[in-house]
């Protein structure tokens, strides 16, 4: 019982990754200030966002008209967390006060009670939790959560974090079996990992039962939603929403009784991740093995090769089985994002490192795909196939754009791209009382203290390029090194002080012993280009292979091979040569070039249709990362190319 | 200047063919009473329609709460429309005191002015004509009338022409360019044909002028529309409409300015159907080439080799060019009924039998696909790729159904089908002074008066058998015939009592010199089964093809070819050999054969993602007409099957 695995803090690593390394610095550089200009409506051009003006109100400090979606208020959490980690980490330190000012105005914004919440308090105060499935309350306070969570951690500080407690109390007190409490649940889940984090820094067991009671509760009969959606005659929000369907937001029926990935895909992984937590805190294998259908079931048959998943453009949400449409899905990057936090607590609590091969698909793909490399746009919606003058608006592609975006109405995904890349560290190492787990190999340096004493790592990753890493590592006691090693690293090898290890690897680690002194280990994955396929039932990709090479997918862009992709052919076992990185593009990572054909048919005029006469000619083309498509100017794209049969 | 060609009466006409003579009678034996049960809240099981219920309520027979849509009215009137072709094509006449019952009915909701309308005038009297963009008063009325002519060309009767003259006459000093009067046009089209059609059979100037004013005024600056929305402040039918974009109705610009066909694709062919008739109509060159504008782009890079049209499931809409997705697109059932209105009054205005080419595509596939073999169930939405299991609902394949469905809520499709096909002899022939014109091969028997005298036509057609077609004529003078010679027939030939005529033929029509006496006419089109290619810009059909002979367009289902569709591959230049009708299909047409091969990837136990090795088998497949499938149970449908490279 109780945690297994705990992440290194933050402060003790330092990102110096060629590829990762300039993305991290873009948070602080350029999204947190970027950010803060739209919360404070400051940016020029941009619609206002009411955010902090939001707060003010709430707060007192000035009189007007409560304004922006629902949710509004977690614009500004999602921010105080990513200045936290990048405190944390040791930058944006000018964010300190910026942040502790805020802090103090969320803190007036707060109700004597607890209650924290700008929109209800402002606009509708009678009506709080009343409208679970639409007022997303819970989520807000969620968010609020596991900024207070990371600013303590970040800084000690914990004003932000006894505003968390305050909210959190209130919660536990309104929400609960008991006579007097209300027996619901959040239309959005996030609450539930927040009080996980929560109860882990204050030790509060009342937050970890209020989390579970969410979880054990959610879907039950007779259906809460369904209830209140009765009372309230109707949709307030979100018109769109009537002839409400109970898996969108996975309310259909118990989490623990759920097989499959279902409904709006962010929400699916917040809650999933949150029941990964909680089988791993209580032990409960219910709950785990719940965990593990679900997990089973998306990454079996219901994920995309670039991480990405929600299949449907309509509604963010999974549909079914083998259903991977590639111009049209959503895989929006907070999906992505909420995977990775999925499978990172199922590593944890199954103890097993395999888990980390989708987190590591879903980071180097999807959500690095989804902000440019300046730093200062953003995709929300991640296709493996695009047609530029396909993507038209008020059509059924609307929710398509072809180039990133400056900002979105709703803009979940630049914070959340922001945070994930500023604690990026959580993802690489963890540790428990005997050893130090490295589960990306992303090169950084990082120290931790374990029981036998206190470790240095210093890692320098090649997996892009070459496929090795080398540990430089200064260990002060006996301790444990256990590595991932990856699902595609068929033919890896390892050798510590230049002697050759066999270990067996054991759930997906490999495990090295360190005695006291420095050792040098040294990893060559055995990373070459590969041709991959998917599974039969995905009609989508039937006759088509993905290049990939390590975690990496790699993409046809039309910059360097033209437009009209989808006439492109390649042999099967066609042979792949590395190329020179693109100069445009960061990590100094290789693009692939091999043969291939282009087929087309025979022109004839305007005819739309015409009698089938094709005509073939050999084409040299180079795939580069799908995570950097469209850092070049506007072009078509393409994952999925077609095979010579 | 004044009307080029004419259909001949459907009295004139009796359909034989083996193929639509199926379909035609459950017109009259299935649709008309199933569609009355609806109308009537008779159907057990079904949700009510209130249809009859709410001109009880306007005629002030009942008291009671009008429901339903706000065009439920139209229901009705379509239901008359059909009853009126069936009897005028000599079947349904115990339809017609229960018509003639319902047009008093009608008569009694009708206000004094002329005004007709059950929503407005039971629920929101003091609201009409305000919110021309949702509420389809213009298009009610349209319905209304095209009820009306066609119910007193039928059967001589006035009662409901006398109806519409009067809402008509309404219409017509409501709008219009003059102070005082409404310079608005219909948010959906459908009154401008409607009153050219009422212009036709009553000789009323005015109403030519109006549908003209409204063509005219579409789309002029500042817009109508958007002026209206501003004044309402917001939808009120359907709010999802918010941020309403003018393309969608075809407002964005005047219709002679719009050069490709946009919007709602419906809406787009009413509005196109009505410009021809009016450019028809005075001899307008402007509108006559706008028409041309809009066909060309609409055939040459929006319109699928099915003749379906609106790429976008959501809001049934075109998109863009080339932009033709096959497995999530809408192509409505009504807007290829569209289609072909559009095309039948295209060939007349210009004097040119190729539209007749695109008409026949729409109805030999997507029209009757839209419609199953017994004749009481409907496709909205007609796919050329179907998977039933991704078929699912709240998500983006919502809109689209695996089988063909009872009824549906907005039950435009199943009395569009209706009227077509009760009024199908209208496709088949047409005349002027000298001649009479043949644009179908449908067997049929048929009768006319030309200047120089009677002609009776007995058409055998063997066109989807053996491409051959045989006209027995009984000429009382020396008239013509006008035969369509179809775009498909490269190697067309014909004899006329024996003898090969060597005529050229001029814009689509081989013209034959008839004299009086019997004649034979004997037309073989070559029609093979043949290979056809989309243009390169059409991603999606990059490296497929489709099979079609003569106008039907074939496909592979489930039922003769096991699942997994995607995998299949044909080679160019497959010889396809004619096999047996399948028994449960109509219409003795041959299903089509020819080798092929599945090519699929190794299985590797429940990995999504493998790397690439494929199998290949080599297969017998069998396709048959896309229009007939889903008549054996639910399955994989597919049209375009991969090109072996």
């Amino acid at each position: 019982m109780g945690r297994k695995l705990k992440q290194l803090k933050l402060k003790n690593i330092q990102i110096t990754d060629k590829l990762f390394g300039e993305y991290v610095r873009k948070v602080s550089e350029k999204i947190i200030p970027h950010q803060w200009k739209i919360l404070s409506d400051k940016l020029e051009g941009a619609d206002p966002t009411y955010c902090i003006h939001n707060f003010r109100i709430a707060a007192g400090e000035v009189k007007g008209e409560r304004k922006g979606v629902v949710f509004q208020d977690t614009d500004l959490y999602k921010w105080l967390e990513s200045v936290a980690y990048c405190l944390d980490g040791g930058q944006g330190k000018v964010y300190e006060d910026l942040a502790d000012e805020m802090i103090g105005l969320i803190g007036k914004a707060q109700e004597e009670d607890g209650y924290l919440n700008t929109y209800y308090t402002v606009n509708a105060p009678e009506e709080k939790w009343s409208n679970l499935v639409e007022g997303h309350e819970l989520y807000t306070s969620g968010h609020m959560i596991e900024a207070a969570v990371a600013y303590y951690e970040a800084t000690g500080k914990d004003k932000l974090l006894n505003i968390a407690r305050k909210n959190a109390d209130l919660i536990c007190r309104v929400f609960g079996e008991k006579e007097g409490q209300i027996h619901g649940y959040p239309g959005h889940q996030e609450i539930e990992l927040a009080l996980v984090k929560l109860y882990r820094v204050t030790g509060e067991q009342e937050y970890l039962n209020t989390a579970l009671y969410f979880i054990r509760e959610r879907g039950k009969e007779p259906n809460y939603f369904l209830e209140e959606i009765k009372k309230r005659s109707g949709f307030q929000f979100f018109p769109e929403f009537d002839d409400y369907d109970l898996e969108y937001s996975q309310a259909h029926k118990p989490p623990v009784d759920q097989e499959t990935a279902d409904g709006h895909a962010v929400r699916a992984m917040y809650m999933c991740a949150a029941m990964a937590d909680l089988a791993e805190e209580l032990g409960d294998e219910e709950l785990l093995e719940a965990c593990r259908k679900i997990w089973n079931n998306l990454t079996e048959a219901r994920m995309y090769i670039t991480g990405g998943i929600g299949s449907s453009g309509f509604r963010e949400r999974f549909t079914t089985d083998y259903d991977l449409p590639n111009s049209t899905n959503y895989s929006e990057t907070c999906a992505s994002i909420g995977l990775m936090m999925f499978g990172q607590r199922m590593a944890s609590a199954a103890g097993d490192a395999g888990y980390y091969d989708v987190v590591e698909r879903a980071l180097y793909n999807t959500v690095l795909a989804g902000i440019n490399i300046e730093g200062d746009r953003y995709f929300y919606v991640n296709p493996l196939s695009v047609v530029p003058e396909f993507c038209t608006r008020h059509t059924y592609m609307q929710h398509v754009k072809p180039v990133r975006q400056k900002w979105f109405s709703v803009a979940c995904c630049p914070p959340n791209v922001a945070r994930t890349l500023a604690s990026l560290g959580q993802y690489i190492y963890a540790q428990d009382e005997d050893a130090v787990y490295i589960h990306q190999f992303i090169s950084s340096k990082a120290s931790a203290h374990m029981a036998a004493g206190a470790i240095n790592i210093e890692m320098d990753s090649e997996l892009l390029q070459t496929g090795c890493v080398t540990l430089k590592i200064q260990a002060s006691g006996r301790g444990k090194i256990r590595i991932r090693i990856p699902g595609y690293a068929k033919d890896w090898k390892c050798r510590k002080d230049q002697e050759v290890l066999e270990q067996q690897v054991s759930r997906g680690y490999l495990t090295v012993e360190l005695e006291p002194g420095s050792s040098l280990i040294e990893l060559d994955f055995g990373v070459k280009p590969m041709w991959m396929a998917a599974a039969n039932q995905v009609r989508e990709d039937a006759g088509k292979t993905a290049l990939v090479k390590g975690p990496l997918v790699y993409c046809l862009e039309e910059a360097d091979n033209g437009n009209l992709l989808s006439q492109i052919y390649v042999e099967e076992n066609t042979e792949v040569t590395e190329g020179k990185p693109i100069e445009e593009l960061p990590g100094d990572v290789p693009s692939l070039i091999y043969p291939g054909m282009r087929i087309k048919n025979k022109e004839t005029g305007n005819c739309l249709y015409s009698p089938l006469e094709t005509e073939k000619e050999p084409v040299m083309l180079k795939a580069v990362p799908y995570c950097m498509w469209n850092n070049r100017g506007e072009g078509e794209m393409l994952v999925w190319q077609k095979v010579k049969a």
